[in-house]
């Protein structure tokens, strides 16, 4: 049976099943022996989906605040989008796959300046295009590495250097490092998983590269009636970064760089201050150490601003900008001191996808046409104002309303509780995310509009009550 | 200037440039500042190319017998898949990408077994999908740690081991390594560089995991003319193998997986025998190390068989096998003794890519219903004699024909040489690839046919006479 696409959305949520529902559970059933389904929350029928709705296989329709871990932009099967499949530039890139990094589409330069160079954070004109945000963090601080080692030398790899690496032996395999936050998340392939601190489950049994890890900020809410302690945070957490780069480079393990979230998503939306990343950038300029921004689930605009470290107001940007999610392809913004000479260095087969660039390259023309982080910085103000008044309601279970524009969360007092709220929400329609140990996050597409944000606000508050 | 896509195969190649030509050295140029271009070889216009013809951004005409490092089975823009992206379904998995480890399409069971599934190597009736062949490869290896533990605990993970696991300290994280073989390549992560050893530039700089590397065969030529020889070469091999696991496992750094490509490609079309590999299998089960087989290159029908250890004839299948390239999307199949029970160990946003599953699937069925295997393989038979005459007719610099069906390759007396046969086939309109210290190798599509394989082997003859 063909299905047509959806093109309208609904007037509001209708849920019918409970969640996951007699069809999600048969396809879960279904699934299991073939490709693992454990973590499968329910199954989407994305050809009915549109916009900020989410439809599940037994016909529920979800006011989307998660949009597939805060991954689609313009929500779904947006009819710019659909419009570019029908295009022979399209049907050739997803028909005739390149290897990238050698035999590049003859359009690659421009798509590459109308998406990712167009929306460049403040400071960078080149990126390397990767596939997903752990593949974007380990090719960033493979380009750390690389730069450390040839500042450090002075020059290209020796000879020695290239011979003893065959071995993984000094000096050509060197024993440097790089510095993350306790309560990060920087991926799950096995490096990224020795910068990643969030979670147990990601990380036992898991064999894990010897680098430090530092305290990030916890910050008491609202800001401005914690002024003191949250500077204290900031002060206590940079020292130890300090301490970590000084500590390691006595000891011949030189941080090659730091890497940091803007917010630590997964590990529960705890927010860093201007002040504190001031400070970062600070201390690894004074100590030569590559400042690695990962913004794969900050940046692309939910935080009303295309970067979110353009907050920060930094006098020297960071070195390198990691992202994907909602950029639709994975990769790298860097700096021009850090570009590598050498071919073959950062290579892979597909380096990339050129069809995940061709819509990011529209998405960014409807962010613009549609003034799409305009519109996220408002309605952020208007939701954010929302959530502090129910915290006031429910203030005995629900605390530390924060958030950047849309990008927003909220602590409930126990994890049980909190699972107890995104079910309810679930059966009410609203479909938003947990992170970190009792936190809910919020998500929404850019195209999230004020009456979206009216009947989230209004569903929380009718979940809010049953729990 | 909206172009239209190539129908039909040109009768032959046709080349008016030198390769790279004026356009392609413009586009370089203009690439440089935005995105590494160092390792471009020339730019291509993929809407003009049809089948096995690439054309380049110069209007050059090339017989690709290199397919984007063997990664197109049907060759560009080929009409089945073509068709595939006026439907609703593709379109919706395009527009409206999930996050398939929570939710994913109801279609997906169905999709997984027409595709992945249904040309599931013996043995294996699971499968888990991912993105590349790195991340395919840092997934099998994390979940040949996980059993490996589990094994060893006799069950899931303590308390002590997801509390020291956060600290990255015993007994969460394990001394624990997996074993690979000099000249081996899987990938260019961190981890995959720690067990990638066939060329210097890729490893140089970069932190290494202390794993072990045995030796792997270097066979003499013809094969009939060595039995001794090479026989010989896969017991002192074997006995390198097991030495490394009993030596680790005394030492307190168990090896936990043996990890090999049934081809060495990258590092220069190296190949293991039967008996080699039925000899691996027979250690690693005696020793109770996971068997991970990466087929990335070897996989999806170039070798005149859907996986290339179906020729191995194993009485015991291998535990894993890793797949990328003609598979379209990454990923690996597992044995269910290796099925992880929590949720959240395997796991990432994308976790593969549906659209490019329903490409697979639609090329599965296209590769069975042209029976395109079975065509490889006859061809494989011609092209390889093909190959053998002209070796003895150029004896003074080729060297070492070999192959799998089409997956073949020879080696030149010298690096040099083969650079230069390489230019030279590429001006006469043969596009094939370099690999190793002095080998060519050529990986066509598999709708390769008679013809093409005159018009290859004639070149070949013209451009040695060059040389």
């Amino acid at each position: 049976m063909v299905q047509t696409l959806a093109t309208r959305e609904p007037s509001g949520p209708n849920v019918t099943t409970p969640i996951p529902g007699p069809q999600s559970l048969a396809l879960k059933k279904k699934m299991d022996p073939l490709h693992q389904a454990t973590s499968v929350k329910f199954f989407a029928n994305y050809e009915k989906s549109i916009g900020n709705y989410l439809v599940d296989a037994d016909n529920n329709c979800l006011l989307d605040m998660f949009m597939q871990i805060s991954s689609l932009s313009l929500g779904y099967n947006h009819p710019d989008l659909v419009a570019l499949l029908a295009t022979p530039r399209f049907i050739s890139a997803t028909c005739s796959r390149p290897a990238l990094g050698s035999f590049p589409r003859h359009d690659y330069p421009n798509t590459l300046k109308n998406a990712l160079i167009s929306v460049a954070p403040k400071g960078f004109s080149s990126v390397q295009t990767m596939l997903c945000g752990s593949s974007a963090n380990e090719n960033a601080i493979k380009t750390a590495f690389i730069w450390y080692q040839s500042q450090k030398r002075g020059g290209p790899p020796t000879e020695e250097d290239l011979k003893s690496c065959m071995t993984q032996s000094l000096p050509g395999t060197p024993n440097i490092s790089i510095l993350s936050f306790q309560g990060g998340f920087h991926g799950r392939t096995l490096a990224m998983l020795s910068v990643t601190r969030s979670k147990p489950i990601h990380k036992v049994d898991i064999p894990a590269f010897d680098w430090p890890v530092a305290k990030f900020p916890r910050y008491k809410y609202p800001l401005e009636e914690n002024v003191k302690y949250n500077l204290q945070q900031d002060k206590e957490c940079l020292a130890n970064v300090e301490e970590l780069i000084v500590e390691r480079k006595k000891s011949g393990r030189d941080v090659a760089a730091v890497l940091v979230e803007p917010i630590q998503s997964e590990g529960g939306d705890h927010h860093g201050s201007p002040n504190f990343f001031r400070g970062i950038r600070e201390i690894t300029k004074k100590h030569g150490v590559v400042f690695i921004v990962d913004e794969v689930q900050t940046g692309g605009g939910g935080t009303g601003s295309f970067w979110a470290h353009d907050s920060w107001d930094l006098d020297t940007p960071p070195d390198i900008v990691t992202f994907s999610k909602k950029m639709m392809v994975g990769g790298y913004y860097y700096a021009d001191h850090l570009k590598i000479k050498e071919a073959y260095r950062i290579y892979n087969t597909w380096m990339g996808d050129p069809t995940k660039l061709m819509l990011l390259e529209k998405a960014i023309e409807v962010i613009k046409r549609d003034n799409l982080i305009e519109n996220v910085s408002n309605l952020g103000t208007m939701f954010q104002k929302g959530l502090r008044e129910l915290q006031r309601t429910y203030s005995s279970k629900m605390l530390n309303v924060r958030g950047l524009a849309l990008f927003s969360a909220f602590d409930l007092t126990t994890a049980k509780l909190r699972d107890q709220l995104l079910e309810k929400c679930l059966a009410n329609g609203l479909h938003a995310g947990g992170c970190g140990e009792a936190a809910v996050r919020f998500r929404p597409a850019l195209i999230f509009s004020n009456e979206h944000a009216e009947i989230a606000l209004d569903t929380l508050n009718k979940s809010l009550k049953m729990i």
